[in-house]
Parts: C-alpha cells; structure tokens; sequence
C-alpha cells in the first residue's frame, strides 16, 4: 500500500506528537488537526501548532468546539485537576471530558472526508493511561464501523473505506519514549501536564505528568521538555 | 418507564420540531441543542431558538462548530444548491455535510452525559428523505453501540446505557405532518428550506422544500408556515 492523506489528532502532547511523527516517517501527508474545546490549559494548542510545522505536517487546523460550556471535566472547568492520585488508570479521572474522543474523531472523519483521505491516526493508548473509556480497541473498532456507515465515502466504497489507527495502543509509555527518541521525532515542545503553569511548565503531579515522568525513568531518558 | 431527561437534536425544521414536539407530549423534561456548524443558513438558528421555548423545552442551547472551514458541502459553502432535482433519494446531494449526524450525536451524546441523561432523539427519517447516508436505522444502532462504550457512563452501568431514538424514522413527511397536526404541534415557525431568502422565506424549489410540499399535499393540509 501506498500512503497517502492521512488525518492525524494532534492535542501536542507525548503520545500525539509521537503519532504524528511516526505516520511523518512512514510517508503519509499528514494533516494535523487539533481541537480547541475551550481547555483551560491553550498552551497546548500553542505547541500542537510548532509540532506540527516542525515535524512536517502539509497542514495544521485547529478547531473550535465550545465543550467548556457544557462542563463535565476538570479540563474544562474550574474543577482542580486532582494530584498525586494513588489509583491511576483504575477508574475514570474528573479530568475525563465527555464523549471528548468520539467528537475530535468525528471532525477528523469529516475532514478526512473532505480530503479525500481514508486514513484517521491518534496517539490513543491502553496501558499506561489515564483509565479513559474512548482510548480503548473496542471503542476504536466501533467507531471505524460507525464510519463507514455514516459518510458518503463509506456508503459509495465496495468494502471498507475509514481506518482508525492507535499504532501506540498497545505501547507503554517508556516504549513510546523510546520509539519516538529512535525515530529522532523531537519531543521538547511536547505538553503533557493538565494543569500546567506559566508558559506551560509541567505541574509534575497530575496523572498526565505522573505517566509521563514514569515513561521516561523507565525508558531510562531523560524528558526534553523539562 | 417513567420518561426523564433526554436530549434532543433541534435544527427548526420539521423533523426536528415534530420531534421535539413529541417528546415533550411524552412528558419528558426536553434540553434542545442546535448547533451552529457555520451553515450559510443563519435563519434556521433563529427558528430553532423560538421554536424550543414555544414548544416547552426546559431549555435549548446552540454550540458552535466551525465546520464551514471544511468545506465540501453546498450548506456550508458557496456552491449552489441544487433546484428542482429529479432523483431525490437516490443518491447522496452535494447538501450532505460531511459526518454532520456524527459530530451533531456525539455533542449530544456529551451533554447527555453531563446532565446524566439517557434518551438521545433526533428527527431522522428515511423515507421521503434526502438520501443521507447517516439517517438510516443502521446507522443509528451503531451510534447507540459507540455511546455505550466512548463514555463513562456507558461503562459504569451494567447494561447498555445510552439509547438513540428516532421516532419518526420509519415515517412518510405525510405521516409526519399529520402526526405534527394530530398533536397540536405548532409548524408554523419551522424552516425546511436549504436555501430561504430574506426573514427565512422558502425558496420551494430545493430537495427540502420540494420533500416538505409533498408531505402536506398527501397528508391534504396546509402548510402554516407558507
């Protein structure tokens, strides 16, 4: 097969960066997307786009949804992004944001769609995460059938059109890491944190921070962005 | 089953308001959601917005999603509208907008989930309709699949949570127009037309008001909003 357009969800931190890099090297033309669902935490869309051009995307949108009007989620809210938490990946986080995953997945199927491209990538993962129930194979699965049952391109295709790949689902974060320093895919813009500081230092003590820092003791490497 | 709060998919057309209409018969406590996905069509906004408190809903709120950035359908761009087609329903029309029943679910799927609502319904139909492909019963059923395992909600309850309905799917516009009327729903302020001119008037001639002129000819009914 030869790659071709690919849309590729980019929120700028470690697993999409990764992703967008890894689908850069296989010689897709990637079009970044990322959303802006009003998260309290912009830096990251600041990143997302310096990635983007960085790494070599043909193109960079960012999206707005308004999902900060709904509420649901410390991401989105004045809700305080809990610390320190004992139980990683045991239960479904406050910083859970609802249906977040099926919606930027959606506008990434309409662009696509638009694009012409068949092909959706995001740096989803199942070990190592934050315990989100849309970061998941079956859930990824689904959606693809959804797909190619709800566009133009899937209905008119003779077989199936729309794959939705998590080439890390089943990576942890140290392999991430370490895929991502083997590939030379630069991760010193990359943002993690949930709760980030001025400028976007890292809080170090949210889930996403916690993951991250263990990936990288793990990997035995240390964090660029740091 | 004692009705409770659902989420409903308002665009102010008359699907969407006999929809509507018919959930607040039920006796469900009705939250409207229009999105603004940047249509040329502003006036069905609007409509929608005097519609869900004529109607009764406990409240209706409008979400924006830039998807006129996206292009690739005549409601968001440019391109003409079609008039006077002959084969309306037997392909896909250049009024499609890309995985617009997807992103328009899963924003209600979201704040279905922030409210802790079950009940999604939206006015989908597949007869006498366009010829969208993400109006069909299998279609549905597979975004009701996707619900139940994108959400926290969907996986902390023990059997399937989250349920799509549409109540008038397997209905004739006629059928509907004179469940509309057999239910003292007012149409008058609904708006079909992909195309109106100024103030919202009709421009009778597109897929949506030539499907709407049909339906109140064979149900033998006026149409009150002409």
């Amino acid at each position: 097969m030869v790659p071709r357009d690919a849309v590729v969800l980019l929120s700028g931190g470690l697993d999409s960066t990764t992703t967008l890099g890894l689908v850069i090297r296989e010689g897709w033309t990637a079009h970044a997307l990322s959303i802006d669902y009003g998260q309290r935490q912009r830096e990251e869309l600041r990143r997302a786009e310096r990635i983007a051009a960085d790494l070599g995307a043909a193109e960079h949108r960012i999206l707005r949804v308004d999902l900060g009007t709904l509420g649901g989620s410390a991401l989105t809210t004045d809700t305080p992004v809990p610390k320190h938490r004992e139980e990683i990946g045991s239960d479904i986080p406050i910083t859970y944001v609802p249906a977040r995953n099926t919606i930027f997945l959606s506008l990434a199927l309409a662009w696509a769609e638009v694009l012409g491209a068949r092909d959706l990538f995001l740096g989803a993962n199942a070990l190592d995460y934050s315990g989100y129930p849309d970061c998941r194979p079956d859930y990824l699965a689904a959606f693809e059938r959804l797909a190619n049952l709800a566009t133009r391109a899937g209905v008119e295709a003779d077989r199936p059109w729309f794959r939705v790949h998590a080439p890390l689902m089943q990576l942890t974060k140290a392999d991430i890491v370490r895929k991502a320093v083997a590939l030379g895919i630069d991760l010193s813009n990359t943002l993690s944190c949930y709760d980030p500081g001025e400028g976007g230092v890292p809080c170090g003590a949210c889930d996403a921070c916690r993951l991250r820092a263990k990936g990288f003791e793990e990997a035995g490497m240390r964090d660029p962005a740091r």
